[in-house]
Parts: C-alpha cells; structure tokens; sequence
C-alpha cells in the first residue's frame, strides 16, 4: 500500500515532528513533508502553541523556495486539523494548495474529530491514505492520544533503584544511586512532559526543584505538588520560579492562613478530596488533562508511588537501575502489598530497554492505548 | 597484526568450541581449525576428558580428507598443551604435523604453564601468534580461567525477581515469577555449569532436584548442597540421582547418624567449618575448584545468597526480572545489610542485557579476572 519512498518521507516528516519535542505543548507534535517529483520541495513542524502548524510551516517554505504546490503530496504525522482553532485549518490550506496527494501517520485522536479533515481533503479530490508508520506516530503523541481519547494525561512514573530494587538507604540517602548520564536523560523526561509531579514527602525529604536543568529546554513543565494538607513551607524550592499548582484535600480554618503564604509564592491551589480527605488522585489527572497536560512526569516517594500505582494512575515506569546494590532493609520502590497468590500480581510488559552510561533503563508499561505490534520501538528523540 | 582472514577463521574456531560448552568439563573449551591456501582443511573441538583435545580432532579431521598439514596455519582458542596428561601434548602434535604458523586466542590461564606450549612451537620454528579474540576466548571460558588463576570456580548467581526486586510473596509462593523461556534460559546456564549449589532453606522450602531439564544436555551438573547441620531429608530429590556434594559445619555425634542416612543415599559429605561452626564459603570454594569445579551456578534463598555476596563469594549475578510488581512485603533478592552511606555499597557492573520471552535477563559482575575491553559483549552460545 505504501512505498519504499512514501517510507523514507514520512520518516522525515516524523524527524521534523521530534524537533517540536519540547516547544508544541499543549498541541500534539506533528512533521509534514511536501514532496513533487520525488523532491522534497517544503518541510515544517508545529510551533509552539498559537503559531503555525506543521502544514502551514511546509506550504511557506515550499512557496519561499519558489515552488507550486500543485501535484505534491503532503506526508503529515497526523491528520490534518479541520477545525478553526488558534489558526485556521490545515486542511484547507492544503486544498487550497491543490496539493494531488496526503498520506498521514495516523487520524486526529479525538473522536470528536477524527477523520474530519481526511473528509474533506477527499471532498476536495484529494487522494487521501492514512497509516504509514502509525505506530511510531502515536509514540511520538503518546501523551496527546492518552488526553484526547482518556481526557487524562499519559502517566510516566520515574524511578531510580538498585538492581535489588531500591531506591535509597534507611537513612534517606539516594543521592546519587544512578549516574550522571542516567541523570541526564531523566532531565530530558522531564522536559518532554507537560507537566511534572510529586508529594510532598518528597518536598519535605529532599527539597527538590523539580525543574530541568540537565538538559537543555526552551520550556520548562508545570509543576504539581499533592500535598494533601498544604504542609510544603512556602520556602520551598518547589515554589520558586513559575507557579506551582498544588493538590489538596480537606482543608479546615486552620489551612486558611497556610493557603495564603502559598498563593502569595504564586502558587495556585485546587481542591479535589476523595472520600477519606486526601486527593482524590484519578480526578486530579482529569483536571491535569483539562489543564492540557498531555504527558505527566511523577517523581515521587514510594509512599505516593503506591498510591498512584493502586488507583490506576500510572500508564508506565520509567525505572533506571544502577549496578548496584542496597540491601534489604533500604527503601523500596513502590509502596504496594503483596498479592495473597502471584496470579493477582501487578503485571507490566516491557517496552524498552537500553544502557544509559553505566545504568540501565526500563521502560515497562501498563495498559497502552492500543495493542502494539512493535512492542520494542521507544521513541528515540531524547 | 591480524587479517581480516584469521578474524574469520578464529570465530570459526570460537564457534567449534562453543560446541563444547556442555561436554569439556573439567576441561577448557577449545576449538581448532586448520587453514591452508586459504581452504580450511581440518576442525576440532576438545572432547569430553580423557579423549582428544581441539588439535588433535583438527589434524585428524584433515589427515581424514586426504591433507598434508605441512605448510597449514593452526587457529586455536586457547594456547597448546606441552604437558602429558591424560592425553600427549597439542604442541608436539602440531610440530610433528609441521604445520607453518599457529594463531591462539589466548595463553593458557595456568601461570605454571602458560606460554610454555607457544614457546615449544616457536623453538620448532614454527610462526606464532597470540591474542585474537582474546576478550571471547577468556569469557567462553571464565571458569577454567578462574580456577587456574584464583584456584576456585566462577560462581553465578542466578535470581528471579520482579521488577520491584522482590523474588516471591510473603507466602513463599515464588513459582513462576518469570516466564517459560527465561526458566529454560536458566536451565541452559545450569547446564554450562560444572556445579550447581542451593542451600538447606530451599531445599526445605522447594525441594527441588536441581537438575538440568528444560534443555537437553549430555551431562548433568555436580550437585552441591550446603547444610550446616544435615538438616537434608533423605528423601529430598536433591539427594535422587548422582551423588550430591554436602558442605556442612561443625557437627557432634548426634550427627553422626543423618551423616549415615545421607552417605547411603549416595551423599557425600565434607565437614568445612568457620569459626562461627557454619560452612567456611571461601574455603568451599576453594574445595570446589580442587575438584575441577569451573562455573558454579548458585540457585539458593535469599540468605545463602546474602551469605555468599557478604564473602566475597560471587562473581556475577544472573538476574531475571520479570515485568510485574509483587509490593514490598514480599521477598528480597539477598540478605544484605544497607551500608551506612551510598559510598560503601555494592558495586557491580552490568555485563549483558537481553530480552528473554516477555522477561529480562541482566548479568551483572564484580571483580571480572581482568579488566575488559568490551564489556557488553555476551557470550551468545546458548
């Protein structure tokens, strides 16, 4: 159905769509290339949000080289938009082109949509394919799928242990157990996500600023704090710089001049309790991906690892292991209880492995969005 | 130094030797072929003890298919013999075949020996050459090499935990955490093994024969038990079979009958006390390698294998992790201690990551017999 040449393009086209990594957010990242004759003649990618998309950035550049579009095809990671948002369609820029052919990577997520703008492209003579390399597409998009057809975000949960799976001594140190280059691409995790979060037994353990510095990014994540009973001391790094939205529970009169201090460190604070007064965690994603977070980075305790874990919360691990070992009494992962017999265990599949300077990474999924052929594909952006 | 030609013709001899994984022990696994005008001409590998080694096969592989070796060039994994054992040495062999050159992997690991075997070829004339492949040639043979330079085995660990490190529930129910193809990857690393260890806890938990049986091999391991105090049933289908080594501990009379039972069930038992009246583990060791022991595969419980780290014992560990998460009251892998700061923990080094079935299987190493050059690469013969 598809080309050894329609292959090497739509390649490309998700090449250019990686470059919008860290910029497209809350918008999915998507790469078009327009090719005539078997040239390319235009190339683009989304920008960030409210400025072009990836179609309109290769028509423009296909017409600043002096090219007419009529008779090119179009090779987009996803289907064209069909509805006015911050910017017009794509898909009648691309009519209006005249464009011959449009093969895309896969539908627009949401079924409120989906499928719409390759409608119209065919309404308006276009000769329309869908599916090339659709799985490495989704990927890309894993996070903007999970909230268009979820509404809530991809969960990525980070953890760094021993290879006899802890995560740091009694003491509390945990500082390092994974190496630096192991350090690095964790940042490059971070800046990928829309959003990152942790608790605040973290806050109050390490202080961390959870922001990204290992890697370079031209956007920094949102910050999430849970911390039930706004216990974060308003000098808490956490707090400083852009604003951090925190997570509570029930609040009484008391947490009344705690909120303030918090909101005058710029901190917005959202209510969302369960019914034993802490947060209420899967409503919380449901707000996250309200908020448009599409992919949400967690690096907390195993105390709230846990917890995420048992309520559902969690579409994937992202475990580095280092080459060592911690012994029995340090600290655990994943705050969960045994099962009472193994066939009820907690059960992953593994997605990803690879060597991360002297460290090891595990990516290990729990439900995808959609069965898999290539389970051994990771995106290799970062 | 070496052609593109001799790196063909040694794989080639790597590969025959490979050939011998489950059959040379106690001897080394060697691999011989024999080049002239660039045809190969004869191949050998080391049969089982008491029978021809590489060389010999070789040269009479050739002398078979009509051959003069005068003239040929000789590729060997490891340094010729030049002592009379059970069998004459490869060296004289191989001069008295005339043959031109002979390229080795590596020296003999025995430094009573090593070198003497190339200096005997040199002194007939002959052009030799050492070190191609050094790096492969050394791990095919890891045990011997052990137990010629440290006189005691390469001793493996085998584990089988989850992703959250934990190798059975709080119930002991520990079967099968990981999947059919990574048990029988175990078993095929069993195989390999000149001996297989477990302790007194799972032979009373599991009762297992430790035996080699998800994949076929000529030859079933040594089977060696450590029970401190005899605590073995007769009927334990440790004890079914070929006879089974006991290391035990301090002993008084009341021993003396278990003693009895166990001999007539074929046992044999080696009193090898520390001072605190348990097993002496180095001095086992030490036992095992005078009996020709060269990997030792340890399949035990998380105390034995603690025990065994804590001493210095082990030299790698062969991890299966499976993807799943069993929570952290269940079992851990060893019987360690947290260290009062991360600077003091354990360290290791990953060696090899696979994928096996839906499991992974990670080999971690302390100290290697010598640094290497190449550490990813895996022995990939079984």
């Amino acid at each position: 159905m598809f080309s050894q040449t329609d292959f090497v393009h739509m390649e490309r086209a998700l090449a250019l769509a990686r470059r919008g990594m860290y910029t497209t957010d809350p918008n999915p990242r998507v790469g078009c290339v327009l090719v005539k004759n078997d040239e390319v003649i235009g190339e683009g990618y989304t920008q960030p949000a409210g400025q072009d998309h990836a179609e309109i950035r290769a028509l423009k550049d296909a017409r600043s080289r002096g090219h007419d579009l009529r008779g090119a095809t179009a090779y987009v990671t996803l289907e064209p938009c069909s509805h006015f948002g911050r910017t017009p369609p794509c898909a009648n820029a691309l009519i209006d082109a005249q464009v011959e052919r449009v093969i895309a990577a896969m539908e627009d997520p949401n079924p409120q949509v989906s499928g719409r703008g390759l409608s119209m492209l065919r309404d308006a003579g276009i000769e329309v394919r869908c599916g090339l390399l659709e799985h490495e597409a989704r990927e890309l998009n894993i996070g903007f799928v999970s909230r268009m057809t979820r509404g809530r975000p991809w969960v990525r949960m980070k953890v760094a242990a021993s290879l006899d799976g802890r995560t740091g001594l009694p003491s509390g140190e945990s500082q390092w157990i994974t190496g630096e280059a192991a350090r690095a691409d964790g940042h490059a995790w971070r800046a990928r996500a829309s959003a990152i979060l942790t608790g605040i037994g973290t806050v109050k353990e390490d202080n961390p600023r959870m922001t990204v510095r290992a890697v370079d990014t031209p956007r920094q994540p949102r910050r999430v704090l849970i911390d039930s009973q706004l216990d974060v001391p308003p000098e808490a790094q956490i707090l400083a710089g852009a604003p951090t939205l925190i997570f509570c529970g029930n609040l009484d009169e008391r947490h009344a001049e705690r909120a303030e201090a918090l909101r005058a460190r710029g901190a917005e604070i959202v209510q969302m309790a369960n019914a034993s007064g802490k947060v209420d965690l899967p409503a919380m994603l449901k707000a996250l991906g309200e908020r448009g977070v599409n992919e949400l980075h967690v690096e907390a305790g195993y105390k709230l690892n846990g917890s995420l874990l048992r309520e559902g919360c969690v579409d994937e691990l992202l475990v580095y292991l280092a080459p060592s070992l911690l012994g029995m009494d340090s600290m655990s992962m994943f705050n969960l209880v045994a099962p009472s017999s193994l066939a009820g265990r907690t059960q992953l599949r593994f997605h990803g492995v690879d060597r991360i300077g002297d460290d090891l990474r595990i990516l290990a999924r729990f439900a995808p969005p959609e069965a898999s052929a290539t389970p051994e594909a990771t995106d290799a952006s970062h």
